[in-house]
């Protein structure tokens, strides 16, 4: 695995401040701590270049053993030609074009979906003994106003193949889909998604309800066992903000106490919820507290440690799930070989799975080369006035044609890719930056955010 | 296999005559001969509920007996709501919510791609014996000009599971995949692509060259077959126009050339062109005659058939190549049982796969089930000026929220679902039509029309 996320990010106290709501509105209320942004200058394609290259990078994989290539993404530049085709220019000079797979869609799920779809891909005799790789992609933007910092930005490349160190367990995932316009983007020429967000956590919720019924189901019938929430080391979420995974560990144990004898004394504290019918459910908030409260501990042990690239890079849409993933590799505290991680994923609209990872070999390498800690430390804090005039020169320039991006080149990373210009067309242009990067401070920021 | 497509189409001759173009250049030039068309009351949503439903309905396929259903399309209506969520409207009344799959998008290649995942999710523990269900379908839509007459509107649904009539050979598929700007829609809040015609079909031919090469070597390596022209039955084509694929029936018979001994009598017509280097045979205007003279009755026994669908009811982007498979279902003379097609999908961006199918039971039943000739010989025509009126409307509605569709239902096939509104927030509705269409004249379509 590598990620990528870009070297900005706004404080959501700062955020706070700046937008003048109640104190801890966003870093309490939402449980978010920084955002990752972007400017004009990279778009879903060139975050896609930048992950899968430093992947094939840093894992030295030979361009000519991938034998599929796909893309979960919702961030759309054009509605016909697939981010997949631009990653083709990686493999271009290779001279491999022989590699299937292109992007799959539906919000926040295509990541997943894309995965399993090379999973299965893996199995055939299509699959030649060359790789799959995945990149779940995105850039969450979200117009001024109260959901603005739920946004974020980042992808995840997954090296996808036999021996792998974590393993997909066999024939018990569930999925839950239905027509629902919870989130959806029918603006098509604004990177805004419309949120109805009432619908959109309750949809969440019964999606998780569904998921987890049926994966518990077909566990029992497959492989003979009685999952709960003691069974596997670590949960895993779809995240759209922190608050909702802390709610949903709850819920999960609340489907364990729905599945309980009455008066069992593990949950004591639950018991009077009892009879709530299931649609009540839903949206009792008196439920809601008492269950995120009995599972506090549960959260805390299964969980937490899971959030940390959302709580500090924001919602990474298809990638958010797997940013999880990288999250839970780089911060065990113990070996996690032999360890169940419980995975649920989400996309508006709506599609989720909930499915198990297996951890079977050593993951140190997949964390040194992640190199988590250091790279969200090496960031830039960017104040929230800089932030919205980057956002407001996004909004401008999105989907425009005739565009030469100007943007300091200061504000990305080495080995960067970035947008050089869209044509009167409509055709992209990238390059890539290189060398290491000079220190930037807020101040130069300031400057170089003035010239945008 | 099912298939839709609109009641109306405008016919090629009279949009010649009505454009003021020379006779014969959409009718030759291209090779079509009717175009249908939709109006503001079909989407995407509504033209792949209504294929998917009447696949449901023909073949009595159990609801709860689906454990996969995914879309391949390049039309959209929404950027992350998949099209497969408002499919699932339909399986919602059964309480069927366990089904995998989402939208896989790249032009024309999505319905091959979505195929390709389903037929590898067949293979796996997570197939629990229920079949998959994969929607190809678009509508092809272009601005007024030259491009416009190679539109187009269709779905198809497939049924694929264990046992089935018309098998996918495994192991030999090739493709190539590359980023090449040849056709793609980079404005969002348009319906019209950009086209790069020359390039276009430049990279149709590189990628059918690649592509032909790769399951050649693949064939020979897997197989031990030396596969030319003269090995499948029929050869099936993604068609943008007909003109095009009579063209690479030439192409491929270039190829069968290319790899001959010097002085092979049976390609002495293209004897001249030996020298060639492949760059300049791409663009060759008199290789091209050349070949699609010497391959003209290679053309005829092989290829002419499939191509009746596209003649009639023009590009489809996804279905196109599903469509050529249900044109040769319904116009084989002889029994299919036992012929091998050789199929090639491409979708510009691009990307191209080559493969095969072979016929391994009677496909008689699908050839009744889908009635081709009769459901096209009851369209309507409607004239040239209606057929501009009515893409001036979808013009004006495409991405429109806070629209109430008022066109006239007659248009209509019965059971057709057709969009009933779009709400404020973007928010789709639907309904279905239901009894025997009233026979609707061309005069009574002038009165219908002229009421949009």
């Amino acid at each position: 695995m590598e990620v990528y996320f870009p070297a900005t990010y706004v404080d959501q106290e700062a955020l706070e401040r700046y937008d003048g709501v109640s104190q801890g509105k966003y870093t309490v209320g939402l449980g978010q701590e920084r955002m990752a942004f972007c400017g004009e200058r990279e778009d879903i394609n060139s975050v896609a270049l930048t992950a899968v290259q430093s992947l094939m990078e840093k894992y030295d994989v030979p361009f000519e053993k991938v034998g599929r290539l796909e893309v979960g993404t919702e961030t759309v530049v054009d509605k016909s030609k697939s981010v997949k085709t631009t990653l083709m220019s990686l493999f271009a000079e290779h001279d491999n074009h022989d590699i299937e797979g292109i992007d799959t869609t539906n919000a926040c799920y295509g990541g997943t979906a894309a995965i399993f779809n090379a999973l299965a891909w893996l199995e055939t005799d299509e699959c030649d003994g060359r790789y799959a790789i995945v990149v779940a992609a995105d850039i969450a933007v979200y117009e001024a106003g109260p959901a603005r910092p739920t946004g974020g930005c980042g992808a995840v490349a997954v090296l996808l193949g036999l021996d792998a160190p974590i393993v997909f367990e066999k024939g018990t995932r569930a999925s839950y889909m239905a027509d629902v316009y919870d989130f959806f983007k029918p603006h098509l020429d604004s990177e805004y998604p419309e949120v109805d967000g009432a619908l959109s956590q309750r949809a969440y919720t019964t999606a998780l309800d569904s998921c987890y019924e049926g994966y518990r189901r077909k566990a029992a019938a497959r492989l003979g066992v009685d999952v709960t929430t003691d069974v596997p080391a670590y949960m895993l979420f779809h995240c759209p903000y922190c608050k909702l995974v802390q709610k949903s560990v709850g819920r999960l144990l609340y489907n364990d106490f729905k599945n309980s004898a009455p008066g069992d004394p593990r949950f004591a504290a639950l018991e009077n919820f009892r009879g709530l019918d299931h649609e009540t459910s839903l949206v009792d908030r008196d439920l809601e507290k008492a269950a995120v409260k009995a599972s506090a501990s549960l959260f805390d042990s299964k969980t937490d440690m899971t959030l940390q690239c959302s709580r500090e890079i924001g919602n990474t849409y298809t990638a958010s799930l797997w940013f999880s993933l990288v999250s839970t590799i780089a911060n065990a505290t113990q070996s996690l070989v032999g360890q169940q991680l419980l995975c649920f994923s989400y996309g508006s609209g709506l599609a989720a799975t909930m499915f198990s990872l297996r951890v079977v070999k050593s993951v140190a390498h997949l964390a040194a080369k992640i190199n988590l800690h250091s790279r969200l430390a090496e960031r830039v804090a960017v104040p929230p006035s800089e932030y919205n005039q980057i956002l407001a020169l996004r909004e401008q320039t999105y989907g425009q044609c005739g565009l030469e991006t100007t943007s300091s080149l200061q504000l990305l990373q080495p080995g960067t890719f970035y947008l050089v210009s869209v044509d009167e067309m409509g055709r992209r242009k990238y390059a890539r930056t290189s060398g290491r990067r000079a220190q930037t401070t807020a101040s130069e920021l300031a400057t170089t955010t003035a010239r945008l």
